[in-house]
């Protein structure tokens, strides 16, 4: 199965468009992990287990793992969430962008290392620095259209051709790299007009969208704006407000509880 | 010292606009390194030993470490060029681009792990995207303007307001970004043309400069159209040619010897 297939089962099996985003922050582990030497995997995990058949994906944060040579623990954590919950899209946040060769490396360090089934890229370099990842049969790429934080109009929004520069991206990506493998794009929820144009151009391409929770994105306006045909197509992707849901020993339960509720309100928003 | 001044002391202590790429392809290590549990360690510290008098920088390209499970290799390697080699300057290649918080994360990762002194990023998500890695007192960044690739054009070439997308990046790290750190740009040495009209934007700002060598750009065109006004202003980048330049027992020597070629090179193009 490509990426396009595994979402489409994982939504219709979960009936979820919600994806945790595990970006451990050392700083704000729950205190019962203090002092565990893996306490990034344990934490990872224990939240994977609590939200698994709440959700449609895991996204992992590299930045957090490698920052914290904590590169064994990532490998163990996505290797749990292939083994013990194999219908859940993994989904490894590292936003490459590369010449062809060290893609290629790139791609093997998500894909085999990590055991993802597709990494979010940066379409800046062209569709050569691409390429390589969409090669990798049964894998796929999210790539940057228009990101959720507050400088992303900086240059993603300036004016082609009479359309934004993330139009021209969501383009290029519906109509050639879409042709070479399976592709999503990353649209931040904190822009639903635009999640909306993004939507209008792609037709049914999955859309990976964070910026709900922590970064202030609406629910409703998401699902609204972003929703395919078939009322699915969306990775929404919510990290800190679950992951640190509670700082004492019920944090598993807090992030499954902030999971849920998440989860009940992108589905009450679709069925509007 | 921040980058800028470290960049200058390292051209006039060297004489040398050399940059020596450290991308530690497996397939293609030499041979006497068979079997060696820390090939990739061996090969580029032997590299850098026999080449550090004759360049201004060693830049790790960090997807050819992370494929193979080489972090601690990596930082190794990282370590040894600061202790061993404290006038050249240490260029992490890894073209990072996300939001504030997982680019901070990032830059810990670039200048407290591996120790860098610079960092490669690529600027699609803005300014708040690059921001923590200036941030970080005596570093710097190379923000990805008009790379060496063929697809390069794909986007960097859109015509935004009657300039192409690199200028407009080129003359906002200028202006703007570099008003809160030490900026550089990374300009392909395959389009000479475009790194005349970059140089001309950005004033005596450094350029790191790929695509010498492996890649095909002309070494005497480089220098002409990149040179800043003191003759020197470029880290211009060889990996490959000079790496794999023998693969017996004299790789070293031969690696050496190769880039004291391409550094004269560059300094007949610079003396013309």
């Amino acid at each position: 199965m490509g990426l396009h297939d595994l979402l489409r089962t994982a939504w219709h099996r979960s009936d979820s468009m919600l994806c945790v985003g595990l970006d451990p922050d050392t700083a704000r582990l729950p205190s019962p992990l203090d002092g565990n030497p893996n306490a990034i995997e344990r934490f990872c995990i224990d939240i994977v287990d609590a939200t698994a058949d709440v959700v449609c994906a895991f996204k992992p944060q590299i930045a957090y793992f490698h920052a914290h040579r904590a590169e064994a623990q990532l490998e163990r954590i996505c290797h749990h969430i292939r083994e013990r919950h194999p219908h859940v899209v993994l989904v490894l946040d590292a936003k490459r962008g590369d010449i062809g060769p060290t893609a290629e490396q790139y791609a093997r360090e998500a894909f085999h290392r990590y055991g993802a089934h597709a990494v979010t890229v940066n379409p800046y370099l062209g569709t050569d620095s691409v390429e390589p990842f969409l090669r990798h049969t049964g894998h796929g790429v999210f790539v940057l259209c228009r990101t959720s934080n507050p400088g992303s109009g900086d240059f993603q929004m300036l004016d082609v051709g009479g359309e934004p520069l993330y139009l021209h991206v969501a383009r290029r990506v519906a109509t050639e790299w879409s042709q070479i493998g399976d592709c999503g794009l990353v649209v931040g929820a904190t822009y639903p007009d635009e999640l909306r144009e993004v939507r209008a151009v792609v037709g049914d391409m999955p859309l990976l969208v964070p910026g709900i929770g922590a970064q202030g994105g609406d629910v409703d306006a998401t699902v609204a704006a972003g929703a395919d045909s078939q009322g699915f197509g969306m990775v929404i992707n919510s990290s800190r407000a679950i992951l640190y849901a509670s700082s004492g020993d019920d944090y598993a339960e807090a992030a499954r509880a902030a999971a849920i509720a998440t989860r009940d309100q992108i589905r009450a928003a679709g069925a509007r």
